[in-house]
């Protein structure tokens, strides 16, 4: 067996003028890399890391800065997602010079309407994977990017570049088919999410990504599985039955940032305008996340 | 642990005149209840079982030769579905007299368009729970029924007369809050479906409904789970990756028509003007097959 | 011009024991053929008429008494759809010894999940369509039936005993290109909603299908374009702006009976378990149909 | 009558470089403004205008240029949206400076994924609508952007800053509701599609907002109804049944540039990987472009 991967997206913290805060970023991403044990940080790479917010500027810096935080302690896949192919190869040289190890692009909804075609797709990914000789990473999330069906995701996956696939649906019927097909298959490795975790890891999917601090309960589910401790890893797995589902309406961004804060790495609220978790709902956060191996990390006083 | 309940819906097997086959139906039950264990068989209840082609009086002699032909051996739930509440009333009615230990009721559409309100999902279980004293288990199955939201499954599901749910979703995150929220809250047994088997009794899930031949497949999970050999279970639970989801476009009935046609528990082809799976893709179905626990009921010549 | 058509679908009174109240249809009819001057009658055939909910010997009952009552005044179309093609086509034999001029069939749900295909579709209606010499009226309505694409619409109106469509849509972009696709071309007459009833007729569509009382005002709008006082025919387009629209949430069956309760066409209240328009409701109504044609059967007394 | 709003998005021509190509852009916007007689023109506000790929400095040289180019003909329209209030802030500012009469704002999908709240839609516009005194046109368009209620809508149209609103959809149902709740209630002025136009200014809208050359055809329409010659009107709106509506599957940016290449307005290629229109799509457009009022513009040898 593979070891799982357990790839992390540090969420980023902003100061009062709304730059990013790197000293809140570097305890965050310690957290990241020792506490969870993550075998990969990605930079910039997913929405509820807020980077949509920054300018090209900016988000270069923050990837830079995710770079040396990480210090090479694990590998850092760069986030390059862009409208323009030429943005996105841009950012992939930057990365590389850098020293990524990969780059990760969402599967873009055509600026235009309507859905890209499969064509439309092909010709996005290799407009990109001409200009890069890093790894790219699939990335799906219909939404912000488009809902690619599965004989399209095959399709993508087996253009030889791509070598990984970031996965946000959490639909077993679909995500079961793609494992088999993909990563069974040899084409790329799949990875999930944080629902999904123990459910892909058995049909033997490759990991999953996601944000602090629900990695820290995917590392143990994760070493649980490893373990063969089997009832172990389904009795962890429950802890994601309830977080962060219940809290979705409010958003990813805005749930994780209130748990991370609740657990004593501390990144502040959601870009405005977007509200942060209210004191009622920190509250009902906090009562549940005392149920799962984040308790020890609340001490008698950190209630909301 | 509660054993994992194994809740079979026998396909209906039409005559040429496209009368019920109750020769074709005595076979298939019989390996439903002996090489399924089955523990509770449904009658008319899911789409997959044709019965909405039906005439009320041929729906009631299904019902009628199904409690028959299983004969004791398990309990049988009927399907009371039916726009009218009181039509749901008397098949409910009908189904105690004949012996049924629960019926099933699906979430309806607004017959007059848009989604129904809470208050409407409410009213229309409570017509029904009001006059008969069987167990009621809420269908979920958006498209035929409504889409119901997590608030509104969970209102239902606190019904008194409401103690068992059918859940058609794969989605994994609902399906995790649900079990949560409802099964393991005590407010009712919450079943899945053959994709979600697996993950859904990790997570202290009720069990799965589903036609025949998938129930052989889950019959094995279920004892690997209860047998504490998760490996095996996680490696029966991938037979269901790409059985039958790969055939999902040709639709359900079609494809368990065709799949159990294979194995040798003939139940012929779907009620017209639908189509059978042809050669080309029953011979694919076949392939698969052949790599399930399936396998040993496929004869030397039986290949399609 | 051909003159343009004015469809009515009579709601269903029930009586106090949930049978068809014919002495309360009787009066709708007579306002329908009289006041509103329908050019054709509807019988059983869409939803918003409740016919679901009756048995088969109920639904024919209705279908006898609606051909009765309207008594050779105006052509009768009597709804023929069911899942079974076979009752389809005994429902459109009954229609003909009635002396019906039309039949109209829902395009189906496949009863198995997953969209139909236009082999399905195809397959379906031509069924219907060799066993009745009777024109068919294509019947189109997601939710309750599929959502047919523009190209498998196509596709049905050009089958010889297409030869009317019933669109629900209120996609202007939709209708427009399906107008001159299917209308103009010359392969079925095409008709709309009371909200795209102008924009319908002047595109060259045939006009439109509703219940009442929005159909008293359609007349006017109908007459109105055929007069060439388009001005007016504009003005009284504007009626169906807020009328039903703002009560969909509610459904339109209990809103067009609320609607008809308020100008003195008593047809009581939906069937169990939806409810009634509250009294708020009511009086919003009420309100806004005093503003329309329909003003003048408020009598002094009459508000809810 | 107030007359009706004509406001043209000039497509951006890029030359082999992926740069604006301003010598395209100007030939465009004299047809924008001389041919089709804009009331407004739009700088970089529309996905259709392929603006998303520019960097900031590159969508403000636009926008410099657009202005430029109109040279105060008519006004010009700035598009502010950005995922970041901050940066609409900036460039509401920057047009306001260059003499820009009003700003555009996609009602934005959450970043962080699931539909934004009534509350999150009003914190953005008015976070923005605080540090400009220019007038806001509530940009609504799902997909790149939020999928807004009927009761979000008007709740965005009552602050006081948003003066406009351009609508994308084409549900007739929702547009007449909104015309008559928004537009006519006097809280803003409503603008449609080109689908929509005839049925919008019936109904007592605003106008429409489209790209080029469909504002050719527009600008008869608006015409034809200004002098109340309401079959020309109708019968020019007919024009809008095929275009664009059949080439959509291609994208709305692809087919309208092939629409101006056509009429000897050139404007080259959608930026890529987008794939243009091939010989026969393109021929098949230019067939029904000679039945519209752009048959002037054909030359004998000017066929695709």
């Amino acid at each position: 067996m593979i070891t799982p991967g357990l790839i992390v997206a540090p969420l980023t913290p902003f100061t009062a003028n709304l730059d990013v805060d790197e000293r809140a970023l570097r305890r965050q991403i310690d957290y990241v890399v020792k506490d969870c044990a993550a075998t990969m940080v990605v930079a910039a790479g997913v929405e509820t890391q807020e980077y949509t917010y920054l300018s090209l500027e900016q988000r270069k810096a923050l990837i830079r800065a995710t770079i040396e935080l990480v210090d090479k302690r694990v590998a850092v896949m760069v986030g390059v997602t862009h409208p323009s192919f030429k943005t996105s190869v841009e950012l992939a040289n930057f990365a590389k010079t850098l020293g990524a190890e990969a780059v990760q692009l969402l599967a873009p909804l055509r600026p235009f309407a309507g859905p890209p075609t499969q064509a439309d797709l092909i010709a996005y990914f290799e407009a990109v994977a001409g200009e890069t000789d890093l790894p790219i990473t699939l990335y799906l999330n219909p939404g912000p990017g488009a809902d690619v069906s599965i004989p399209d995701t095959i399709a993508l996956a087996k253009l030889p570049r791509v070598q990984l696939i970031k996965e946000s649906s959490r639909d077993l019927a679909r995500v079961s088919r793609l494992i088999v097909e993909i990563d069974r298959a040899g084409h790329a490795r799949y990875f999930t999410t944080m629902q999904m975790l123990l459910a892909s890891l058995q049909l033997g999917g490759s990991g999953a990504t996601m944000p602090p601090p629900g990695s820290e309960i995917a590392r143990h589910i994760i070493d649980a599985f490893v373990a063969r401790d089997h009832e172990r890893a389904a009795a962890l797995q429950l802890q994601f039955a309830l977080f962060p589902s219940k809290w979705m309406h409010r958003g990813l961004a805005p749930t994780m940032k209130a748990a991370l804060n609740l657990i004593g790495v501390p990144v502040g609220d959601p870009y405005p305008p977007y509200a942060p978790l209210n004191r009622d709902e920190t509250e009902a956060l906090a009562t549940v996340l005392r149920t799962t191996v984040l308790a020890h990390r609340f001490s008698a006083t950190a209630a909301a």
